[in-house]
């Protein structure tokens, strides 16, 4: 089978056979914000037209490619959720090469009644449930917005979405802050001043302020404001995160950032490969059975 | 005297009889940021050049006119100050047209050793004392940088200071919930359901999310987006204030907007003039005594 994950930026796409072992890798920067609706079909042609050639099948795809503005907007589906629900939400669409399907994402309202929203991430969480211990877990999955998924007993039970990403970026390329800071690598002194700073549930408008107070007093040098902001947003993030086992799935760099952060806070978190989409999506394909087989 | 608080975006000025009553008063959009060193004495003359032809000063300026980039850098007076210290740390400057002081800003380490800073504000709270209880009391004064004052017996004891404007402005200017909203005006509605949404302490990278999935579920309407936004920022902001007696000085609507934010919080706060910064400034030139008005 093909799993493609399709995000906002970037789509990577994975060819697996029926052990879930990965044969093949694929990527594009092609997000699907970047994509219009009638061209998903010829983008999805160039990323996995030749394993097709050769037969490969059925696509599952997840994220925002089933979002309101990708190929087809596909119903979230209430969490908890569990493979079942989430494969029962699945829309099957027309394409020239194969079967392709489209996973749901989820839809979630907090104890207050708050909404929270996610596309993509279902998967991995579906992908992670195989090392995850059975008795319930916290998944942490960093990014532009990272989310934390609480899975027990074969379900997705909660999340909880955080626009640590995209904080940063606003305020490093468009805030007052970026005119402090000089280049965007992480000094690891700073980093971990800063989410020590955001122990204990700190306000975080109030200490983004100290990220210009602490340059201007010259406690903190031009080359490492990037890093204590960063502590201290990723800080504020994981000072919700409560579990006694927290999983962390993405690419090697942030994965070690945000272990060093738990760590920090004294946790302590174990990092999983960043293919836990295709696992899900395969796990997915599986259990479609003869709907998708046939 | 003339009283000056000249702030990042704008100077305004304000002309004294020596009971503290407003005589004049004159505002230029001619912000510290936007003035090159060399350039204050002339930007200073042609917006009070005809009050100081009539021989009226001493002239006390307040704000980022002191700062590092404004037209000479005051340092820091540390912070708990009373009057007499803050006066003590002016400094003079040589003016064609009149005895020019500029009024040092504050800076502050609260109780993890976190450095916080302002300049202007304390013109501002010190002009506010002539209101505030002696044995204690709470200001808040709302902006781009939003700041908290803990005024007590004459002195102020400490502050700290919120992002909130700017998060508001980066979050709708060049994040991804800009492209939700319609317009800048605040729904009542909206406002006191993202304050009510920030209240107990909820994480605010978390919240603000909620921006976006309340949107997307239709719960929040475009012309909607811009008011709980506010709510969520001004509620994570005020959910640190504690305190029984709290005073807001800010232009009116904004005044409005922070007394109803405090009232949904179950508080209760006094609206004052948004000229304390003149009232602070005047009360600094009647201390300066016989080295100001020699």
């Amino acid at each position: 089978m093909i799993a493609v994950d399709w995000g906002t930026t970037r789509v990577r796409a994975w060819r697996m056979d029926s052990a879930g072992r990965i044969r093949e890798r694929r990527a594009l920067d092609a997000g699907a914000m970047t994509v219009a609706r009638d061209e998903f079909a010829a983008v999805l042609e160039s990323l996995v037209g030749p394993w097709c050639a050769q037969g490969e099948g059925p696509l599952l795809l997840c994220g925002m490619v089933g979002s309101r503005h990708g190929w087809i907007e596909v119903p979230y589906v209430p969490c908890p959720a569990s493979l079942a629900d989430i494969a029962a939400g699945m829309v099957e669409l027309p394409w020239a090469y194969g079967r392709v399907f489209i996973v749901p994402g989820l839809a979630y309202r907090d104890v207050d009644g708050v909404p929270d929203l996610l596309r993509g991430e279902e998967s991995q969480a579906l992908g992670a449930m195989a090392v995850l211990p059975e008795e319930g877990a916290a998944l942490c999955l960093p990014g532009t917005h990272s989310k934390h998924l609480r899975v027990r007993n074969g379900r997705i039970v909660a999340f909880s979405t955080y626009m640590t990403g995209e904080l940063f970026s606003l305020l490093l390329e468009h805030g007052i802050l970026g005119r402090l800071a000089d280049g965007r690598s992480i000094d690891d002194d700073a980093f971990a001043a800063g989410v020590q700073c955001m122990r204990g549930g700190a306000s975080l408008s109030h200490r983004l302020f100290s990220v210009r107070a602490c340059a201007l007093t010259g406690e903190l040098l031009p080359g490492a404001v990037a890093g204590y902001l960063s502590g201290l947003l990723i800080g504020h993030e994981l000072s919700q995160l409560q579990a006694e086992r927290i999983f962390i799935a993405a690419e090697p760099l942030l994965a070690k950032l945000y272990a060093r952060a738990i760590s920090i806070m004294g946790g302590a978190a174990q990092v999983l490969n960043a293919d836990v989409a295709a696992a899900g999506l395969h796990r997915l394909a599986l259990s479609l059975g003869e709907r998708a087989f046939a």
